[in-house]
């Protein structure tokens, strides 16, 4: 099964996203490809074109605005089977197939956007299958989600691609993060804040990693410079204004992405919640608290 | 009660947001101002300025840091008090603005950005008053929205202002809308989608608007060119790639949506799902739908 990214049009509180950015992001995630032309030239990523409702609308036929697609784009052909009535339009699908793969043109696949993804999935196979078609692929795009995908693979719906767009670049269950900088050190001597529920630690720290067969257990927060067991995450990349090291390319950051989600133990890959993490604090950093909470007069000093 | 617009730093799938377009549109929906100072520049929107928890953290002490800044900025004077503990920040405010008063510097109003919202506004309320500072104001900040708003005022909180930030340019609710642009007419004809659940209607529209004693009761979507009663919302704008009329500024649209947002029903304006709006279709529309069916041989002709 492949992901596919889908142009979208997102408008969120009046600001369009950059849809380049957002294809990007999903092909350093896993994603096979795009259907977002630009985002080839800009980042080289595959593209998996498709039609829009209005080619075909603009046709008195389907079939036949098939088949001039095919001669269009000989080499990407996926055709929309939805327009008007889905099973219709994958029989005018395997008719185009057929007058196309008489001009040495090969239809990849059929999209369906709309409807009952499970029946119609099955049911667009069994007519691409009874007219000797296994190999069209079927792709579903429309309002897709990890949860969508999930049940209809468990369903058994024959569908190989799925495109996912606006769903992918908004979270329906977690759709903003919180983040703000917090000053930790001022003129060489610890900071912190301890305003209620938004408490700071003070002091440069390092994060250190501890992995079992390959595998993350757990976190530390530590203070800077304090030589704890584990690989350190927090690494300079920049200095005076200029990276360290040169850019890498989406498809190397993609294989790296996927390497550290195999180091992700079983229950945090799960789409159910999970139990969380272990974080665990250094003492170090506990003491250097005490240190600044005595400092700005928050307790007596004993 | 005033609303002001506060820096925020969202992050949403990668995609940072450009604040002052945030700030212009909630300057429009009807905000006071905003602390973002770049908006001011842009767009005119005014500044109600307030300082960070780093700053506070800084100084050795609260009291110190309040006064400095004030001195700095004696025309915009609102203290950041829960850095480490509210009451006593409200003290330290108290300090801070007397010295000030002797050197002609006004207070505006302190900020509380954490903790118990409804019992703390009243405890620092009753410190203020008590100092004879009755004119301080007591701004609230931090994770707020339309409502925790409507419960604090509801539980009489002596909350005079509201920032928000992010919940303002995410929704938790409903973070993404979905739009679209379909084929309606091509080459003269009207054109249409029969999708399932995603169909759509043919040919060149306009809306009316019905008004009663200024109130809206409902709106007509028909073909343009029907004359039917109403006022039609769907105007020119653009010709040959040039405006039609000179930009607004932001002021003057806040003035123009505060007039349209007093035209919605009652049953609209409340936070509470409502009743829909009443939305009919023309039979000018019904008719062209089923003349554009019969053309692509949806249904057969009579």
């Amino acid at each position: 099964m492949a992901l596919i990214h889908l142009n979208t049009t997102p408008i969120k509180r009046g600001i369009k996203c950059c849809v380049p950015e957002i294809t990007r992001a999903a092909y350093i995630s896993g994603f096979a490809g795009t259907a977002t032309v630009i985002a080839e030239k800009l980042y080289g990523i595959p593209i998996f074109g498709t039609m829009a409702h209005s080619y075909i609308e603009a046709y008195g036929s389907e079939e036949e605005a098939f088949v001039a697609f095919g001669r269009a784009n000989p080499n990407n052909v996926t055709f929309l089977i939805d327009t008007y009535d889905t099973l219709k339009g994958a029989r005018a699908a395997v008719n185009a197939a057929r007058r196309l793969s008489k001009e040495g043109v090969q239809t990849s696949a059929v999209r369906l956007d709309s409807g009952d993804f499970l029946a119609l999935s099955k049911e667009v196979r069994s007519i691409l299958d009874q007219n000797g078609l296994p190999e069209i692929r079927i792709l579903v795009s429309g309002n897709v989600d990890e949860i969508m995908i999930r049940k209809l693979l468990a369903d058994g719906a024959p569908i190989d691609a799925f495109g996912v767009g606006t769903k992918l670049d908004t979270s329906e269950d977690a759709p903003y993060m919180e983040c703000a900088y917090k000053l930790m050190e001022y003129d060489g001597k610890p900071r912190l804040k301890k305003s209620s529920g938004k408490a700071t630690l003070p002091g440069r720290k390092q994060v250190l990693r501890r992995l079992q067969d390959g595998i993350m257990v757990g976190d530390l927060v530590a203070e800077e410079g304090d030589m704890q067991e584990g690989a350190p995450l927090i690494a300079k990349v920049m200095d005076q204004g200029r990276r360290l090291s040169p850019p890498s390319n989406p498809a190397k950051i993609a294989a790296y992405t996927k390497s550290q989600l195999q180091s992700l133990p079983e229950y945090l890959r799960k789409l159910s919640s999970t139990p969380s993490y272990p974080v665990e604090i250094a003492p170090s950093l506990i003491r250097l608290r005490e240190e600044a909470e005595q400092s700005i007069g928050c307790i007596k000093k004993k």
